[in-house]
């Protein structure tokens, strides 16, 4: 941490700071400029965020150097971690395919998604029982009975399946049923419900908020992993920009940067990002070149009947195109492409 | 609604549209271009919205010409609402302060910072025992403890509380101590505590979403709405934009746009939208002049010490600068600035 | 300037850096905390930026502490300038408005727009000859008759000229027109043209651009000044953002936060920024309110057939509106409001 | 064009729409809802333009259907076009490498920043000898002599030169050694120089605004188009974002959608975007696997010492990396890299 100090601060004080700095257990080495002085902090970071120092007479900023985040780092935990959802990883060495309906309407549908999901070259099952939607008179979802759905579908599949989770009350209900948890991109920020993910004994998918910066993406992460649960995946899914060509701008370069800064894996949803069927393909292109470990895609059996976000859903011939695109990119990526287990599984939870 | 055509769409296609729309109870009327074919619709949105039209065959865009929302429209409603909280009007014709601590740390400083909050022309206290944190590290509030000294401050005082509550569990809780539930920036998105705060028998106080359009935060009112309590408050606090000298950057013109389109008050917070102390009394001025119809601000007797939020909060002399502020532009904008009530109050709901 | 080394920098690395900025006539100190070496650099910035520590071994961050604008910045010039236009002030004591048609359509046209101008309280007649249109296809300005037309409306109500430079090659055409050259918000970033103007002899409108920051602002004002020229007013006109229900996002908060940085005055545009006549009256008295040194708005006698932005445009009773804001909020901002000279004009120039 | 009536609009309104249309050449549909009236227009858009229909009495909306550009538009010429530069082709069947120093700053540097290039596997050579600076402080570039010593590395080396013009003034003197024109990210909105490359006679490498929209961009290509020059290739590098972990945050969805609204080739610049010498490896990955026409690199012999952007300048081994992706991704993508000439070039212009 760097204290710099205004132009008309006093020697007393710059001698304040570094005294509630020793007092807090730290030292402080102070530099003296033409017009300006600046104060270097060693310690711990947080018993200095408790200073407030900021607000003492003569400060003019503090400039933090080191990551807030600590559990999610990868500066005290080198290796990229693999993550295994019912058994199948995600991770540095891998690509794996997240594939589903936006929504479980009926068991037909999930099934005939499934199977298309499967074609793509997924081996988890993504489907929305739970939907979080901007307006009130949307659908809402099935709630449990497409739980059970998906459930039905991934013993007839034996794809794991990932599903939403929108309310701390419901992560009970739902996580039986689960074998990854996701949080979606309006739920970032919803401290109660990502503690609540900490503890429920799934894997999770935190979605970044499409206002949140890549910083407190990580933070959200960190929310869950001091819960004691490090089995997250971070799901790239655009931000919102000026441009309205596309629904939000996927910012492909977050997948690098946090692949730098955490340990944790790292996907891209092309489908949300762009909000469009023919941006789909591509954009799965270049997230698998620039090196996510993953990706997320709607598809959908009959988009034109879609009660949710059928503008973006995926169907032939899309589906070959993918399938080709992931067996391509992966042996190029040094990456071995993820396949769904031989039969069907035996239950959430099998790692 | 407005169906636009692609150039290659056939007359089959067009048909098609018109007849959905029909069989939905609607009416469609065709214009034929030169390049393009467009097909208004007559009706019930909502109906057409379920028709997915976006996905027909040679359907290029669906354009939705009215607002998604209704119970917050002024289209039906066009009279400003007034809501009242433990008594005071929030409204067209007052202009209403709220003030207090970002966070509630003991009862001396919450006294402390009402007795402050009093002076600069509040007649309602704000104030956090339940704080969202971006990082799990920070300060997070005393909780319960914190709810019992808002209450025995507003014996003390007289002033109604406004505390905001991050989830929809422990809305029960927190009901009882306060006059209004504040529903934070980092909640707006959730839907789940939307409807909590809707059946809960408050008046609630919903911030913007820093990444939040004007339309998704009707949208949001909207859902507290749906469950039957239209008493609410808008809050404009800064929205994320490129620029980095302030914290956010105030949406100014969000004010007066919200008052055309809503019949809900707007009041706006000129200290978390800039995140810095000199700013809240120029943004204060600014507010009340667009028309707001009121502010809510941080004091803290002590700044220096605060846990949270320190850099923004104000205390003397700019609590006199406020109070010259509310005394002198209320009348220049044919307001009247709400008093806090004679004497101390006899709890929650009183209205 | 402090150099933030990279954990795994070598005590070489961290020697290396001393010794490049000691031989660069600066001094460094080194303060070493447990994972972080800092080193804070003092002496003359711009002889450290060309050292291009960011690239040497084991350097992570470089991070800038002051300023880089200095004619402009308020650190070596603490008292507000008073800029003078045709003889009219714009500075910390007076409240000017600049008002008039964004193009030049005739000489009708203009002068009964700058007897609008006056009746709304301004002392400046704006008028675009030259505009800069985001379609080619779009109305281009009357050109060097527009610039006549403009010279004949002042000698005719005594207003003094403001009218935009779009090309470094077509100011000495204007300048002999003008009292003050604009520079819009699309050339904010057009160095030639900056550098132009700073040898033109006029005051200088220098416009936001949409995208800018503040600071890149004030670096854009430095290029004018470098020339010689600090006869410039600075104003903000709405950035860009997420938000589409006005066409930019005013900065209100850049006022003050300008005001702080820079000694040069600050108007503000309420009829871009919004880009609707229905928020010009508000936006104006939130201008004033905040502080700004005055305000430029749009009228035109007929905005039904205006050439360019008539939705924006006032007309009456807005006038009125606007008039009666200006001379109730001057006096409440300690202001003197700016009024028209007595008689009509000698030209451009006249100080 | 749809005009969408207010719902005060009385039929005497409604009429007066319809007769100005009709007036202009037009014709007008229109269609009566419950609560809303919309008039579907149908004939010449820019005859409507200038009707100012928006601010007729009773008008409540506007609502454009099809794209304001028509000379680069894709949807009167659906064959996406070759352009060549040098005699290198940009276009949909090859992959073409543009790379060189940011800024010439010697022979010995340019040279070897060509032989750089070349192995990277570019066939075009990019560098600066006028360098638009956010600071006047700032390294400005070699002038004339910058571009005597690229005409000498083209001679050296065979590969054409791409070169930025900063201002129309010195398009006259930059034209005869440049083989290609660029147009930097702060002059997208320079209409004066859009003009005058647009009679150059050179082909004109188009960046995007980092604040504009795709539509504003494809305007800008527009202003250029219509003096005649249609040899435009557009280079997106990067949005301005809420997000600062990168310099700017790279738009890949820009690529496909640009490709399907416009016939110009499109590439991408990983150096700018990103900011970043780790991230231009990954992000030419993405920019070749979402389709793009080519990239455009940073490469320095010696980032250190460089005067401009060394930040993000690319030397070995990141080189033999872009060899090989460039080799691997073109077969993929079914496009043949673009090599570079076999012995040295007779000159700029040679097709």
């Amino acid at each position: 941490m760097v204290v710099v100090m205004a132009p008309e601060a006093t020697q007393q004080d710059v001698d304040a700071v570094v005294e509630l700095v020793r007092a807090a257990g730290g030292d402080a080495f102070v530099s003296r400029g033409v017009t300006r002085t600046i104060v270097g902090l060693v310690g711990d970071v947080d018993a200095f965020d408790a200073l407030n120092l900021s607000n003492r007479r003569g400060v003019l900023d503090v400039v933090r150097i080191s990551a807030p985040y600590k559990l999610v780092s990868r500066e005290h935990h080198p290796d990229r971690s693999v993550i295994r959802v019912g058994g199948v990883p995600i991770g540095p060495d891998t690509l794996t395919v997240i594939a589903g309906p936006c929504a479980v309407e009926s068991p037909e549908q999930t099934l005939a998604a499934a199977h298309m999901a499967k074609a793509a070259g997924a081996s988890l099952l993504r489907g929305g029982a739970f939907k979080p939607r901007t307006s009130p008179y949307a659908y809402q979802g099935l709630g449990e009975r497409g739980l059970r759905i998906l459930a039905d579908v991934r013993d007839e599949t034996g794809l794991p399946v990932v599903t939403e989770v929108i309310d701390p009350a419901s992560v009970e209900l739902v996580a039986p049923y689960a074998d990854m948890l996701q949080i979606g991109t309006r739920n970032m920020h919803n401290f109660a419900l990502l503690q609540a993910v900490g503890t429920a004994g799934r894997p999770v998918l935190l979605k970044r908020g499409f206002g949140a910066t890549i910083e407190e993406w990580l933070m959200a992460a960190e929310y869950i992993a001091q819960r004691g649960n490090l089995d997250i995946v971070l799901c790239e899914r655009g931000i919102r920009t000026f441009e309205t060509a596309t629904r939000n701008t996927l910012d492909i370069s977050a997948v690098p940067v946090v692949q730098r800064l955490s340990h944790l894996p790292v996907i891209v949803d092309p489908s949300h990002s762009g909000g469009r069927r023919d941006l789909v393909v591509p954009l799965t292109r270049a997230a698998l070149a620039v090196g996510a470990d993953g990706v997320m895609i709607d598809v959908h059996p009959d988009p034109r009947t879609a009660l949710c976000d059928g503008d973006q859903a995926v169907t032939r011939p899309e589906i070959d195109d993918l399938a080709h695109i992931v067996a391509v990119l992966s042996p190029l990526m040094g990456r071995t492409l993820t396949r769904p287990r031989a039969r069907a599984g035996v239950g959430p939870g099998t790692r």
